[in-house]
């Protein structure tokens, strides 16, 4: 395909992003002006620019997406033999990783091996997963890029006792598939001890940003999903969200829309709200982008601010029966993100009966997809009506290209808005303390401190407050 | 089984509800002191007395559990009538009873028939439904209080299209079951006019209020879930929830902090997060009965209060590596609410392996059910060490029993919140406006003028705010 053709498909592939909805043009005073966006316009640039200068440095190796194309053969080809060898991959990832698997697996899986995620350790879950699959037919991926997470590592002694039972010390490690560090942590080491195959999980990634590393796009490619094209619509992405120009660069527009809308509007909650079921996971996705991104007790230079917008996850139309009431008529401190897929791919004509009726009559001749964009439709004006704030995002098609966009269009606003925040969006330092905790009554070594701290605490718990 | 026995049976299997992280003596300034709650003790106590008193003149039948047990034996009859002719049991409700569906569906069902919940209009996944069933194995459950609701009325004239060409005029009637209200709505002149069989839905139940009445329970006895001892919960739960002493009902302490965090403590933002994977789509539920129960516009005698707290549904310990972050270090805007099941009836031994990594070999020897709720109470004493609002509630273990005291808990302590904000919790009337913008654009008699509306406003969109 020549050049200006691709092109031309791309373009009509691109996901559109709408902020009519957040202006004063729409909401009045519940409304960001364009002058108000123009005055911060200097500081966005900023951020775009410290993004684009960390990437040049190498220090943002997970949104490397040259890197991550240098590994897409790597994966392909990892991926094409355990479809040939085996039927089943079952994801082992109880991390921070997770989401984004779920949400491309959700997305666009279809056509490859049968891959299960398991993302808790819940037994009876996890149990009714091990009754469901056949041992000898499965492969197991670890996921953990510290290589210490307790509930990974929990899984993995299990399955790994298991293969070892069903298939000996030699043949078990064919179904076993690490990612994790390249150098560092204890999975790392079993890797080196074993020598189990494995994938590398790019350094400094926490895992919501993994969604296009080899840590997500390992499992999706075993799914049959287009890794390649997730890419380039990555790719496609970045290049629309490399101008520090805030009126020409939608990542930037959206940090900038959201952080004046919590700075300035006390919108402390973002609500993400895709019209399309296989997207309710990357809902899910965004949500933990969001929460951990920007929920921070301090700032770079060590002030406390306690930031942090509350995200939301809902899914149109189901949703409108159980949170429009809340986002119409409740408090003035939200923004609503909705995604529409403009083309389904597949439409269901809804067939006339009951014409007598006025409540059915009308669907007939209707496409259940074209209601449910109506509904999408009428939802937002619904809510500009009652000067919500509302950003809607458009994708051509759900296919791998648009879908990459997103992810990279998303990651890449919650690093923009962490840096307008003045936070760094990309630790995640508070968890540390549930996981010394958990070590100390699981009796780690060196954690007994731990342990006894939390039983004290259970008996120190008044009666009198429990019903 | 003598009383004193089923009673001691029963009180074993009590839901306990935990406050004391709510407290001053836990988290000092941030929780709330004894002597507050007292100070709301009149208030609250008026609350329950006229919540019984509404319930005594027959104003909340779905609340009515006598009535309840008067159609259990026709709803067990009809779920094992249809389980004997047929495979498959799909629910069509995109309305706002599927949450409640989903959330006893998901919590406990097994053994019954194959129950599938069709709650969207997405062509995708509806058309995916479609053909994984065999039409003539399967039954169909059309629920719609209102009898309205379009997205509901959009699957029913597809699914009965579809019957009609596979069994034919006559035979095809067998297929179908209606949930809708006694007299009125489109759906009942249906089924009037073509002899469908019927259930109920009681009047005045919002859809999230109708997760122990017909509605949700013929498709939870479908699925086999034993009913009787879903009831058997709610009226256990109920005998606990009568008393107008804050400290003796654990509804009406529910309903007293949460309302005491949101009003005194700016606490608007509510997380419902339980550990354990059945339960997450009851966090859904909750999501629903909290937003659409407190999100109004204006109070019982007109005065526009804007209230709401913002359900946030997470799931542990999976989401300790997603929201846990914002959670500890965000602001001070949560109150969490935990669930934990002592006993998940199902443990799944961790082998000892790698003894000689730190970070490995103290999981040898634990449970994965142990190690999650390790996971639970580390987050609890995390989220109180950094003064976080918490309440914790301990399920025995996860049954029909425990899980009717659950729904009926929630429920009701939602109404007294309702109450206890001075705004009805019982309607959602925002949501109408939506529906007649969709109508308009579907062309319903008489919404012309809504279709107009939206294309003048669709047409005054300004491109430059769209990237």
């Amino acid at each position: 395909m020549p050049d200006y053709r691709r092109r031309a498909v791309r373009e009509s592939m691109s996901v559109r992003v709408d902020v009519n909805g957040m202006m004063a043009e729409a909401i009045a005073d519940r409304g960001v002006s364009r002058d108000e966006v123009d005055a911060l316009a200097g500081e966005a640039g900023d951020a775009a620019r410290t993004l684009q200068a960390r990437r040049a440095a190498g220090e943002l190796p997970f949104l490397d997406l040259s890197q991550q194309q240098q590994v897409l053969k790597q994966i392909t080809t990892l991926a094409a033999a355990v479809r040939e060898q085996l039927d089943t991959l079952v994801v082992l990832d109880v991390g921070g990783s997770a989401p984004g698997i779920r949400a491309l697996l959700d997305a666009l899986g279809a056509g490859g091996m049968r891959v299960l995620l398991a993302d808790n350790i819940d037994p009876w879950t996890f149990g009714h997963l091990l009754d469901e699959i056949d041992l000898t037919r499965s492969a197991f991926n670890v996921v953990s890029r510290s290589g210490e997470t307790a509930e990974t590592l929990a899984q993995f002694l299990i399955v790994r006792d298991l293969l070892l039972r069903a298939l000996g010390a030699i043949d078990y490690k064919d179904h076993i598939i690490v990612t994790t560090d390249g150098e560092a942590g204890e999975l790392r080491q079993i890797v080196n001890d074993e020598g189990f195959r494995d994938l590398i999980a790019p350094p400094g990634a926490s895992g919501r940003f993994s969604i296009l590393n080899a840590v997500s796009l390992f499992p999706a490619a075993a799914a049959g999903i287009r890794i390649a094209d997730l890419l380039a619509g990555a790719v496609w992405m970045d290049a629309r969200t490399q101008s520090p120009a805030v009126w020409e660069n939608p990542a930037l527009l959206l940090a900038t829309l959201l952080y004046l809308a919590a700075t300035r509007r006390e919108r402390n909650v973002v609500v993400f709200m895709p019209y399309c079921d296989r997207l309710h996971s990357l809902a899910a996705w965004f949500t933990q982008l969001w929460a951990e991104s920007l929920g921070k007790k301090q700032d770079l230079i060590g002030r406390q601010v306690r930031s942090g917008q509350t995200p939301m996850a809902a899914r149109g139309a189901t949703d409108q029966h159980a949170m429009l009431q809340l986002l119409l008529d409740g408090p003035h401190d939200k923004v609503v993100i909705l995604l529409r897929v403009e083309d389904h791919e597949r439409e269901i004509a809804i067939p006339a009966g009951y014409g007598d009726l006025d409540g059915v009559g009308y669907l007939g001749g209707h496409g259940l997809g074209e209601l449910l964009n109506d509904e999408q439709r009428a939802t937002e004006l619904a809510l500009q009506k009652q000067q919500r704030m509302v950003i809607t995002l458009t994708l051509p098609q759900l296919n791998a290209f648009t879908m990459g966009q997103l992810c990279y269009l998303f990651a890449t606003a919650a690093l923009l808005a962490g840096t307008l925040h003045g936070v760094n969006p990309l630790d995640q330092p508070a968890i540390e303390e549930g996981k010394r905790l958990t070590y100390g009554l699981a009796g780690r070594k060196g954690c007994q401190e731990q342990a006894a701290e939390v039983e004290a605490w259970l008996a120190g718990k008044r009666t009198q407050y429990i019903l």
